[in-house]
């Protein structure tokens, strides 16, 4: 009976592990994690502390007792601590037992995920100091918001800013300490600027900012009471949160002899294959392909996770899948405020070789007579000389981040913002102006690009 | 100084003025038409009657203060009852002061729009009996919706379901009668059905929909106090309205030597000329070209004639624009109900020549733990030996129109089902699932032709 074994059971490593199951009804098919839960949705745990439901049940995209039905061995708190190519075996620690076990495998697949990078900060092993990784993460941090009126958060990426509202919407103060010069360095600066700008108006009262500095020390003694940073500020706190970013969990993988890319994360190719024969790897350990630039890049997101668990198990089982990329397509919000992104922002495209062009337009998201009319800025970003489309970011309080994924299939399918702007898309009162906001953006760029030539 | 002559001034008319000025500060620009108002928003109208807002100017994109500001000659209540191409004149009649007088042009754009197709049926002219196409018709309607408690909607098209959400809103007990066997024909049937379940599980009390029936005779005298159908049904009403679609206005066009395409509206090449030299035809008196299918069309719509226009003026004004046709796309909604189509259906698919295979989803349109979440149902269309898609329909309460919009760039640049599939397209739980139903119904897709070749 073939073996097939997976470490790691969040997204990636779930989607395989049923994808295995459908292909090969007779697979012994084992997954072995770490953590206390598997295949959970880890995005939504921010609108879980936030309260959108307060069952954390509805998390679990599948539970256990579905997999087990399914034939598909779940050992929960079983830490993976090496691979084994040679023999084609994995070792096993049981966390509960400190028991070691070797486990043999035919096909592995790694989805060992990311974990918190933790910057170099005084006193980090304070209590309600946390980051957001794991289901329990989220379960502990709800806890301590509910009794809690302070509340830094350290780093202003997605993870942040959704903790942000979430913990406004408890009813905590909160101060938001980022590093680089903007919030969102993800987008563009001038983007990130106008999100910055609609936070503060938004919560003046209960939300303070701060850009260009880190925090160096926490304050308090066995319980956190605050946090000191480089710049000299001090800030009170009941809970502190570590949002810095993630970095792949690739150690295991590293001693295997198990090859890297330039991103620092598992090189894999468009089969999800490793270097190493019948070890295949996916979800948020693993290098994508940027699909614009074809250039290496790193970003972990579910819904790629999804995909790659889902094409290594095709692979994996005999069949041909290919996973050939990604364009970063992401969004998130803050309260009603969508922030969406695909493709290369500017400063992206200008870093890899590209001669970019943006032009950023702020208009009604439906005809301005409907009631729930509400402004969206489109950003848009073409190369000067191909004028092939390269990016959107599209932020506002409307109906912002459909409109993204209308460019992003112009950008899996390279396009000219010409042939974009010949798009038809829908119009009605209730759903946007008789121009869209997103014709507006490429008309201004062909106008752009025209005028640069003449 | 250069003469522009437009006739007609809702739409594309209006937006061929104002962009003809802004390329050419210097000519003389006049607009002729028989209606009493220009540049308003027709497609708002069913919103106005509903109550959505209560002050008809709200509709108007620009006043005709603001066009004579521009130095553009509004002439209202004026009807072009002649062109004479030999001369460049056009011959006008003033409805008020009932005098007729010729006008020189030295490039003419015809933008007459459409007109309600009213099929016979008896005692059509009482009071009461509306269509609705001008400013004026919606006025009149709303007035009477407010006295009214009954009223039959014949047709049971765009314009149909969006008056009888309107009625249905204002209180009425509505009668919906359309002769196809499935309201909304523009859809599959199968989406259709869809559709209606939905319209009369919501009211069933105020709704009745009857299809595969026409009305042949209003009943009443003066006032119309009922109708009669052909398989010998009565329903009462206070108002009835005719909404059995609409045809191009072309009789002046036809009379001077214009020619028509296949669908009998204004045949013009991409360029929006017209057979004749220096005459240009633009928005809903012209015929259009269908994208996926490149043949002839002849789909109505504010957005299209937007853009017509603004191609029109561009080219007469000595620039070069081009504007290649339409998908189709297109959305309404009866209340949060959304319904939104792009490209080919699949029985036109199959009409046209292609091998059409569809597939059907209904999910959710976020993740199921936000509260929020509804179903929308996605029917995705492709060419059986090509694997290129052909058109998409999404409904539902959820969030669908955005979602035909990123099929639709898809449409344009021609792509095979798999090359969408591998689109990243963005995901949070509060946007769409890990796997959006836009990637469920294109793997649905693939499996299923991959199913018929092997």
């Amino acid at each position: 009976m073939e073996k097939i074994v997976i470490i790691g059971g969040v997204a990636a490593g779930a989607k395989a592990a049923a994808k295995a199951r459908r292909l090969k009804p007779e697979a012994d098919i084992n997954i072995y994690t770490e953590d206390t839960h598997v295949s959970y949705s880890a995005c939504g745990l921010p609108f879980f502390i936030e309260g959108n439901f307060n069952d954390v049940d509805m998390l679990f995209v599948r539970d256990i007792e579905e997999f087990e039905k399914e034939n598909i061995h779940i050992h929960l708190l079983n830490r993976v601590t090496r691979i084994l190519p040679d023999k084609k075996q994995i070792l096993v620690l049981d966390l509960e037992k400190s028991e070691e076990f070797f486990v043999d495998y035919d096909k592995l697949v790694i989805a060992t995920g990311a974990r918190p990078a933790i910057p170099p900060i005084k006193n980090i092993n304070l209590r309600n100091v946390f980051s957001l990784r794991t289901l329990e993460d989220g379960i502990n941090i709800k806890e301590k918001v509910l009794k809690s009126k302070k509340a830094v958060i350290v780093g202003g990426g997605y993870i942040g800013i959704e903790l942000l509202e979430a913990f406004v919407k408890q009813g905590l103060h909160v101060t938001m300490i980022e590093f680089a010069p903007h919030i969102m360095p993800i987008f563009d600066d001038d983007i990130s600027e106008i999100i910055k700008s609609h936070i503060l108006e938004r919560d003046s009262e209960n939300v303070e900012i701060i850009n260009s500095d880190s925090v160096v020390e926490l304050l308090g003694y066995e319980e956190v009471s605050g946090v000191k940073t480089k710049n000299g500020l001090k800030f009170d706190a009941d809970l502190v949160i570590i949002a810095t970013g993630v970095k792949p969990n690739v150690e295991i993988a590293v001693a295997a002899g198990i090859q890297l890319g330039e991103t620092g994360a598992i090189k894999v190719n468009n089969k999800m294959q490793t270097n190493i024969e019948d070890i295949y790897a996916a979800g948020d350990c693993v290098e994508k392909v940027q699909l614009v630039s074809k250039t290496p890049t790193w970003i972990p997101l579910g819904s790629t996770a999804n995909k790659e668990g889902r094409c290594a198990a095709i692979n994996l089982c005999g069949g041909e899948d290919c996973f050939e990329g990604i364009l970063g397509s992401a969004v998130t919000r803050y309260f009603a405020f969508t922030m969406s992104i695909t493709g290369l922002t500017e400063k992206q495209a200008a870093k890899l070789g590209f001669d970019p062009v943006s032009v950023m337009v702020t208009k009604l998201d439906k005809v301005g007579y409907m009631p729930k009319a509400k402004n969206i800025t489109i950003k848009l970003i073409s190369d000067r000389k191909t004028r092939k489309l390269l990016g959107a970011q599209a932020i506002g309080a409307g109906d912002a981040d459909k409109r993204v994924n209308t460019v992003a299939t112009g950008l899996i399918c390279p396009m000219t913002v010409d042939d974009f702007f010949s798009n038809d898309i829908t119009y009605a009162p209730p759903y946007s102006p008789s121009i869209d906001p997103l014709l507006t953006a490429a008309q201004m760029m062909i106008e752009k690009l025209n005028k640069a030539t003449s």
